[in-house]
């Protein structure tokens, strides 16, 4: 009998989930039901399509017909309006589908404070490929941009406005820039680089509204008013728990759903075999310490939507905890961070040290070497390592991988040093590599 | 009392060994001894500063009046004569000095097939910066250079004489490039990119002689005779065993000194507690399989000589069995590996699986995106991760390091799979990167 596979969703969750779940079971039904127009996007790619560096049709990796082709139905601008987990059903276009298998993907929606004027005209935010074609036109005619929130997605849009010759405003509740994920001695040299490009910063400060009459004037702020034409709220997403509270199931203490690594999710604490959830909508485990974190990222999106969709086909997959390495481009810099930052772990509880060492990406002697500037917490009882953070001006993809395998396998920092070796030429590396050195100087100081 | 250190050797190992064992016992006399006229350069920038690309006097990194100013005396141009292990002392310049610990980093040499005409004139090997400079002003009046030997060594001078306009022939006994640490099949790529850059190779062809008057006019090979203005052995290097074997110290089977993971030597099957070996000259153990292997990489040196110096100081240091992640620019592609290729687990009597993916370092939809191929091997039985392969335009090192990581913490192939993250943007990585692509391969072959 054809197995029925439906997914709520279209993000890189959803999408993966049903391509993963077709190719598991070539046979099954597989439907995707999206309120979003576009399918299979980038979203990660907004900041630069958005500043003209990237073509939108070039961020928008397959349209339906794609998935078509490969029997998978894809139906868009579709509300799911009811589910009922009893006679596993799915309501929506008015019409009523069966599921043996259900994927939750619905992904998460951006928070934006309940202030006065956050509807006027002129105030956004940047999550669809709609919302992005949006901004970009309303770019076009504005002299004076403010981002609220000075987390990647922020940042990574401000740099696009700056290219776009606007002035630039990020207002920020912390002290710091990319609170959550870094601590401030490496968040600050982020800040000064995009101060040096021009951007402003008026930091500890939270939105009060939003002012103008028919479209947006001002922004009113803890720290007084601010004069512009457009505001951009990068406030940061929440998962859309529209559909899990639907079906009952149960919610972490992130207001996520909490999974299994099956991917399933539960009920009442007892697992539900035939739902499965995947992407930022689901809460996840973290692979340095036993504590939940939240992930949102496309990356672990993608894993996450490889295990639900094979696990929704009949396959027994698992994932495992997160670290969560994350990279971003910000202007010439890039940077990135895995694992807890110094900030959470304190406040998770742990006790922790810190190394960090700078130096160069490639020898001294190359002309195209760029500062690199790499940071490495552990933990003060096990020693291990359970978070890193890299600043450099090229290759620190490679380098957050690499130190977020030596975390996820549970390597000390003695292990690490003894037993981590790097690949080296002059030409596009150091014999002794800054990952490392920033270990030697962690364990100094134990 | 002041501790004697003595060193005999000033590459990578002996001047990192001496620093490390000053550094832990500051109050210690430590002397270095080296035949060599330079101390502490960069031989793996040879041929980028043969090319004039990079600068001698850059890739010499210190002089002896460095060392002096930090309390190490480098005597250079200086041959051991004699060693007593009775008595502990050394012999150079007529003097004896006495030691407490001593430190075997006497590397290796250039192994040039005993054949006639071997030390004609136009000649050479390249392992010295004596040996650079030299090869540097014949290549002036030269045409047309032949190499013997494709390993990385061969294919970086390949390029280095390609820029500097002249005809490069290389000449391998072997029926592919890079045999010793990468598969036909990656190896095939590297010299195809070669060929197109217009380098000849004649494979499967051993060298019979050098031909030639007062300087060389032509080399004599198993495939015909080939006329040339230069010739450079490029034919790998074979440790220096000259001091161990005065001091009676046992040899491995691939003809170096073997050591413990303290990097001391043995003798008779005894741990000698005041001696160590580092660098080229001692044997490693596998970190991916119970066999011993050489590993001949500067990085190796260093991490070697950091653990030799600070144990010779007092310490008690290990180092971890190796991987040995090597990297190669050859052109424009970047070529590395780690572990051991399927042809040597092969012969190490291993049963292995490979996976394979090609696809971009960055999103399809970045222009600056470079094609990037990845390999893994993994043993049939226990299903761990036992050697890589990565060529790409960009991006291999911190690739190579992270799958090294993996591969040294026993990972399996689905274990990896499963637990392996990695970080995202699109302009300068993929949501899923080629790296787990192959292992997914890999996986779906057993």
């Amino acid at each position: 009998m054809t197995r029925n596979i439906i997914v709520i969703g279209s993000g890189a969750a959803g999408m993966t989930a049903a391509s993963a779940a077709k190719r598991s079971d070539p046979d099954a039904s597989v439907l995707v039901f999206t309120k979003d127009e576009h399918v299979a996007y980038s979203p990660c790619a907004m900041p630069w399509a958005i500043e003209g560096k990237i073509k939108w049709e070039d961020i928008i990796m397959h349209d339906p017909l794609y998935y078509k082709k490969r029997g998978i139905e894809v139906y868009v601008k579709t509300m799911v309006t009811a589910v009922d987990s009893v006679n596993k059903t799915v309501v929506a276009n008015m019409e009523t589908y069966s599921y043996d298998s259900l994927i939750i993907a619905t992904g998460g929606t951006v928070f934006v404070p309940p202030i006065d004027g956050k509807n006027l005209e002129g105030v956004f935010t940047v999550k669809t490929v709609s919302d992005g074609k949006a901004v970009q036109v309303a770019a076009r005619n504005a002299k004076t941009v403010v981002i609220v929130g000075a987390g990647t997605i922020g940042l990574e849009m401000s740099m696009a406005f700056r290219k776009m010759g606007k002035r630039v405003i990020i207002v920020e509740m912390m002290a710091q820039v990319l609170s959550r994920v870094m601590d401030d001695d490496m968040a600050d040299l982020v800040q000064k680089h995009l101060e040096m490009d021009g951007v402003e910063f008026i930091m500890k400060t939270s939105i009060l509204a939003v002012r103008g009459s028919e479209r947006v004037e001002a922004i009113v702020t803890t720290s007084g008013e601010y004069l512009c034409d457009m505001v951009v709220f990068a406030t940061g997403v929440r998962a859309d728990l529209s559909i899990p509270k639907l079906l009952g199931l149960d919610i972490g203490q992130f207001e996520a759903v909490l999974v299994a690594p099956t991917m399933q999710p539960y009920k009442g604490g007892c697992l539900v075999s035939d739902v499965f959830a995947a992407g930022d909508v689901v809460q996840c485990q973290s692979a340095v310490m036993d504590t939940p974190v939240m992930s949102q990222l496309g990356s672990t999106a993608v894993r996450q939507g490889i295990v639900a969709g094979m696990n929704a086909a009949g396959c027994n997959k698992v994932i495992g905890p997160v670290a969560s390495p994350w990279v971003s481009v910000i202007g010439s810099l890039y940077v990135s961070g895995s694992g807890l930052s110094s900030y959470v772990a304190l406040r998770s509880g742990a006790k922790i040290v810190e190394g960090k060492s700078v130096g160069f990406t490639r020898a001294r002697y190359c002309s195209e070497k760029k500062k690199l500037v790499v940071k490495i917490i552990a933990d003060v009882t096990s020693h291990r390592m359970i978070g890193a953070q890299i600043i450099a001006g090229e290759d620190v993809t490679g380098r957050i991988n690499w130190l977020t395998s030596a975390m996820i396998n549970g390597m000390t920092v003695e292990n690490f040093i003894i037993n981590s070796e790097n690949a080296y030429c002059p030409l596009v590396s150091t014999v002794r590599d800054v990952v490392i050195l920033a270990a030697d100087d962690l364990c100094s100081r134990f």
